[in-house]
């Protein structure tokens, strides 16, 4: 079966190419997730590292599909009991009981993994205890940044769909990688190549903002996008008005954004494997760690106390964190999720249309 | 005038969407460059920044295209006496009096401006130069990384074409910057919200090593791809065997290869302006100063006595620098530089092709 079949099989109310949006820690929270899959897309809830009240926003995402008018979505929500939106862990964090039970009540469509300790063993309980727990209802998601992890992934995981994350993504991801442009063919070859290919969907993340993106992205040899930093412009994304207004600000995100550490450790998050930085619109916290030798206590300090500014903490001059991707310039304005979806799968129709029969 | 026909009407022998081969440094020699046009491509000769050999390398150039069967190409040069391959600089630098000297006698079609010590005010005398010099003759590429620079490069010099070239890259390149992914949409929306947008072309660089790279560039709003990487594995390319065997082996671009100043280090090269480094191919060079702090001094004498190995000196162990993009891991056989034009265009066109009609 092809790639895109498999993704319409597995989630029959999408629309393929998929988009789905991603997993984004804090931002991510069930009327995000619910308002992408409503637009036949696949939305994606963040538990993070730290899953003690997923119960909670499975339940909210339950109410919120339950709610929305009758679509082959709420149909199929109706028919199989499948909460037609995936949960997307932080597993170096995670508590691997405490997530089982939750997602065996609400029965997800599917889980993102991503970032164990040790990639990719530290999966294999997650991956045998999902499965067993919902009887394949919820299917396997793993995010990988590289093509060598990609084939252990594949090989020991089997996971049902491959996310392959660019050096141009927001948040967190491999420090040192290429971006999708030639990540995901050489992904895709290197799975062909083992007899891993078939039915394995793989989609591009990093960098993917517009139809622009999504066009590429299916050249390349992707089966949908996963998109993070467009969806921070969403009216369901929880972030800060300040957030907001610095990823409408900010642009010439190869020069605006940065992949660094410093992020982390001003918010005390100490727990990713060394592998991993973030990527975030450059800020005071990082000029003064690399420019200014400021020590990590300090830093930390002045990040507290910006805390209390709050909607002006953000911003070029500020300390709170902007996470975005490279593509932070391509947002301009928020919209509501679902039109976001729509707007990008028809672009990326349009372009593909553009270039088939391009005379200009 | 549309992009696409802008081209066709400057470079009338291309085939467009345009295929441009790379001025890489002491690499990309008369014979890769005629080969990309003779393919109707673009090929473009490195100048670099000791322009003492330019005239010499001129007229090899133009011997060899005086020794191609007839073509549209061989017309248009008996017809205009326009070479048509272009010639690469590094601007901070080429003395300029001597490359004006060697682009009046020649001619070649196009100059492709880059790194200069003040962008873009350093390039002002060039392109007023050159095209006082051979009246129009030859046309102003421009390289830029990034969105700010693209847009006071194109108000300040008004060139002819705009090399957009994002962080997959090999060899030197803006140290911070973002993928074509996002950088080429940017950039196009920045010029087109700026008017100056129109009958500028723009050409992806950086990660494009196949057709789906290609295809990719065109949907992002690319008229054509600039390669490099893909060409360091044709037969025409000045490279030892040992440098080639080194691409043909490295896999994983994102992994195996790094952004650095070291190899210019152990190479005596200083002159680069600080915003640039190159990518390569991890070794020995960038180990041991970045993890064991190798002194530079050392690191440089450890690297003279590495030539002596001749071809042996490149690999992981190695200490000669394998300049090269993420894209390694997708260049898999030499091959005649005509050749990768033409499966390059024709693969983009397939998969332009297949995506609009995609049922898989």
């Amino acid at each position: 079966m092809s790639s895109k079949s498999t993704l319409q099989k597995s989630y029959p109310w999408v629309t393929t190419p998929l988009v789905a949006s991603a997993p984004m820690l804090n931002i991510a929270l069930p009327p995000l997730a619910v308002s992408v899959s409503a637009a036949a897309g696949l939305g994606f809830l963040a538990a993070g590292f730290d899953v003690s009240d997923l119960d909670q926003k499975l339940s909210q995402a339950a109410n919120l599909v339950h709610q929305l008018p009758p679509s082959p979505l709420t149909k199929h929500y109706a028919d199989t009991g499948i909460l037609p939106i995936g949960v997307g862990f932080i597993n170096w964090g995670a508590d691997l009981a405490q997530s089982i039970a939750a997602l065996e009540k609400y029965r997800p469509c599917a889980v993102w993994l991503f970032a164990p300790e040790d990639q990719p063993r530290g999966l294999v309980p997650w991956v045998e205890r999902v499965r067993a727990a919902t009887r394949g209802a919820t299917q396997i998601w793993v995010q990988v940044g590289a093509v060598g992890e990609a084939v252990t992934v594949a090989e020991t995981l089997r996971p049902d769909v491959l996310v392959v994350q660019g050096s141009d993504a927001g948040g967190h991801g491999l420090a040192r990688s290429a971006s999708v442009v030639t990540l995901v063919p050489e992904v895709v070859d290197a799975l062909e190549a083992r007899g891993l290919g078939t039915g394995l969907p793989v989609l591009a993340a990093g960098g993917v903002v517009d139809g622009r993106g999504m066009a590429a992205a299916l050249a390349l040899g992707a089966s949908g996008v996963v998109m993070g930093t467009r969806f921070l412009a969403s009216e369901e994304a929880n972030v800060a008005r300040g957030y907001r207004a610095e990823v409408l600000r900010a642009e010439d995100g190869g020069v605006s954004t940065v992949r660094s550490t410093v992020y982390d450790g001003v918010r005390d998050i100490h727990g990713w494997p060394r592998r991993y930085d973030g990527r975030g619109v450059i800020n005071r916290s990082y000029v003064d760690a690399v420019e200014g030798n400021m020590s990590a206590a300090e830093n930390r300090r002045l990040y507290v106390t910006e805390l209390e500014k709050g909607d002006a903490g953000w911003g070029p001059d500020g300390r709170l964190t902007t996470y975005a991707g490279t593509g932070v310039g391509l947002v301009r304005e928020a919209l509501p999720a679902g039109e976001i979806v729509r707007r990008v799968r028809s672009g990326a129709n349009d372009i593909v249309k553009r270039i088939a029969t391009a005379e200009d």
